[in-house]
């Protein structure tokens, strides 16, 4: 009783302080624990089993588009990780590094992969000696570390688990239109099963990935105005080719440099779904990523058929293919309720002797609480209408926020204003100079978020220099 | 041509020399490739489609008995390794030690997972309270790392992937029956699916884990008579509980240690795959973990209307839920064959325009070579019923090969002559002594594989000492 009712009273609000609501959800909800070793997390079962429901669309979605999975070591040795420049500028500082194996200090020092980039070209370099070689889809689900000195479970953790594709090809088109196939990949993903409305572009020079051409982002808005970046994909046109020498005969007979891609996507897209549709009575899962959809809670359990019933109609649930279960445990039925909304079950049933005297059940949503009464014969066809209707609804809703929490600035002194008051993205023009993105940053606390695909022309001029300007870019804080 | 040519010629034949036609195998069915990593390999798309297959196989009879999957780091500070004393000691020398985080050295080097018993210890023992939160009966699959100083690709590499199962139990009993239930499950899978036969077994003390009660195996032998350790399964007893002070409040309200298990298996069970089935035109993959079940290879394909059935017969293949391909390169169909065949494909599908006129095709089983005429339209059937007798033929057959390379030996002369001459098992009974153990690995190179659950009397007394016999060992020399 005492660890329940902690379940139920011990959540900050999220107005309140949505830090640390954030952190009251991620341990209360049950999806993660810390550990003894700093930075790093325990996932637990239910945070697990989004991940794995994650996995499952995602490796699905790149299959179709003809992805194939390899597995390559945790280790860099040192010298690999230094053939490209600005690569090994970016990572370098936050590796962790191995110097001793068994008993033996290694001859080289090896650090445990922050990302693959380095192995995969020294592989491709072995790989590939034709056209016909080409084009290579690789894929890989593992784990990576960068040595973060604060962290955040899911947001920032010093390991986390992520896929990265690598790609090569044989022209600079192909390599440009497969780094954009899966930045879409990763938007409609976010769109279609998190629920979670992106904002597709470009990221600025300056916030581009150490070592790419060019980096494409989907940018996502927390339910606290900051920005959370959801997925990347980068374009390497020929540099790391040339770095490490990987070249093909083409059908021409030339040796070339291929052109090569890497996307990935991470454990902290569990932080955005938390982040994005949860509320002060915890997560709230959309129905296309929940583990269980659905709780068949019995009430009065005790009397003769009540529990019969519950477990009849938890089995047509699961038949008619919705992930079902039944909580049959000995607490009370508003505990139950709390700990389903705790855990963001995206609708329960209710049953009691009233009920099933009346031949039917109450379907309660989690996200807006609204009770349904059906006849029990139709509740499977009933409960997948309810969550279909609340994936969608879930999806425009979030949309309508982050809307309503996007603002545009023609000049530095609304713009200041807006980022001082106004949690949310901030739409701004751009000249394209560095020197204007670090003011903003210094002055507002902001950072380029992206430029995005569909651009607009709110001025002429940037929103800070005031000189000509280049693009619309999204501003924004983010996590 | 060139490169073709060599796949199909540089293989060694497997009666000449073993380990080389199995290292030309997982070369040329392009299942591996070696890296700058020394002791690391990178699994290639061929390889780890098998993988994908074991883990799908294998997680969903896990699900089946109630596991459920988390993910813990993959860093041990060394203070935690430490904590159990014959843990430390098997493990301590074969790790690899991180040491710097970033630019930092850190204040306790840790080092990376070659086994996760520790990390799990010290999450349960924050977990886990009251008889409520028990079992846990929790999975993860991940990546490990022994620093070996030999390696063989998918045998024994310095990093491998594979999961681990940890679980703690209220009771001793629950705990040992979940140990047999787990090494249960991997026995199945080995013979249902990988078509490998397995000895059941208890490992003596001296080849049972560090820190463990008791180890359980399933063993199996390679076409060439040696062993291989393809799956294990631990009873902690309550050792490690006692050392990480795992303890709950019992019914009874009394507090109490855990009971605790572990159990995996890993990518080494792509090596038995190749060893138990290979022959000398390369893999022979068991159709139920075949990434592609069947290759379907037009003749004549340049002629109207080739192409086009050999696509309409791939289609109606994988409608009818087989896992079917179409070779349509512009390479000879004699090529095509040596491809299908190094790289294990089950079956073959060859059509060209006569069979077309005559409205059949010809299936060839990749096992027997055997040639089986169908008509077109009975193609999904027939290949199906083809695929399941092999499946049972391949199983069989590698039944006899074992039985058939399983000897036994009343004393030492005898037992000392099998080991020399005759590749495979010897059962011989043993005093339950571990001088007799080191005895005969000295004298007769091999070691106890297990203490069959079958247990036989072959005589009264051990094979070694002839003192009198406690238990029926195979043995055997193993990978």
């Amino acid at each position: 009783m005492a660890k329940e009712k902690k379940l139920v009273e011990a959540i900050t609000s999220m107005e309140e302080d949505f830090a640390q609501w954030y952190t009251d959800v991620v341990k209360k909800a049950e999806l993660i624990d810390y550990t003894s070793v700093k930075g790093c997390m325990v996932i637990k079962p239910a945070g697990y089993a989004i991940w794995e429901n994650i996995q499952h669309e995602l490796d699905r979605r790149f299959k179709e588009t003809g992805v194939e999975n390899v597995y390559l070591p945790m280790f860099i040795p040192e010298s690999l990780l230094q053939k490209e420049k600005d690569h090994v500028e970016g990572f370098a500082p936050e590796v962790a590094w191995v110097t001793h194996g068994g008993l033996e200090p290694l001859q080289e020092r090896m650090c445990v992969r922050p990302t693959s980039e380095t192995l995969f070209c020294d592989f491709y370099a072995n790989d590939i000696h034709s056209y016909r070689d080409l084009p290579k889809v690789y894929n890989q689900w593992c784990s990576v570390v960068r040595w973060e000195k604060t962290t955040r479970p899911f947001l920032r953790s010093r390991e986390f688990l992520w896929q990265e594709g690598h790609t090569a090809h044989a022209t600079a088109e192909e390599a440009e239109e497969r780094t954009i196939q899966m930045l879409n990949v990763y938007a409609d993903f976010c769109e279609e099963v998190l629920a979670i409305p992106v904002v597709r572009g470009r990221k600025t020079d300056k916030e581009k990935f150490a070592g790419a051409e060019a980096t494409y982002t989907i940018e996502s808005l927390m339910h606290d105005g900051k920005a959370l970046q959801s997925g990347t994909s980068h374009n390497f046109g020929d540099g790391f080719a040339k770095a490490f020498n990987i070249q093909f005969a083409d059908k021409d007979n030339k040796l070339k440099y291929v052109h090569q891609t890497s996307w990935g996507m991470t454990t902290r897209m569990i932080g955005a779904i938390i982040m994005v549709h949860g509320d002060n009575s915890g997560l709230v899962l959309p129905p296309r990523i929940a583990p269980t959809q659905v709780m068949v809670i019995p009430i009065r359990q005790q009397q003769a058929g009540v529990l019969e019933k519950a477990q009849e109609v938890k089995d047509a649930l699961t038949l008619s293919g919705l992930r079902a279960k039944l909580d049959a445990s000995d607490k009370s039925p508003g505990w139950k309720f709390s700990e389903q909304e705790m855990r963001g079950i995206p609708v329960r049933i209710e049953l009691g002797p009233k009920d099933i005297e009346a031949g039917q059940a109450v379907i309660v949503r989690r996200d807006t609480r609204e009770k349904i009464t059906a006849p029990i014969a139709e509740l499977p066809a009933k409960v997948a209408e309810v969550l279909d209707t609340m994936q969608h609804e879930m999806l425009e809703r979030a949309r309508t926020h982050r809307d309503a929490h996007t603002y545009e600035a023609v000049n530095k002194e609304e713009f200041k204003k807006i980022a001082d008051e106004k949690p949310g993205f901030i739409k701004a023009m751009w000249c394209g100079c560095q020197e204007c993105e670090d003011a903003l940053k210094e002055e507002a606390g902001v950072t380029s978020r992206c430029m995005p695909f569909a651009q607009e022309k709110l001025a002429d001029t940037c929103v800070y220099c005031g000189k000509p300007a280049k693009a619309l870019v999204y501003w924004g804080k983010a996590y």
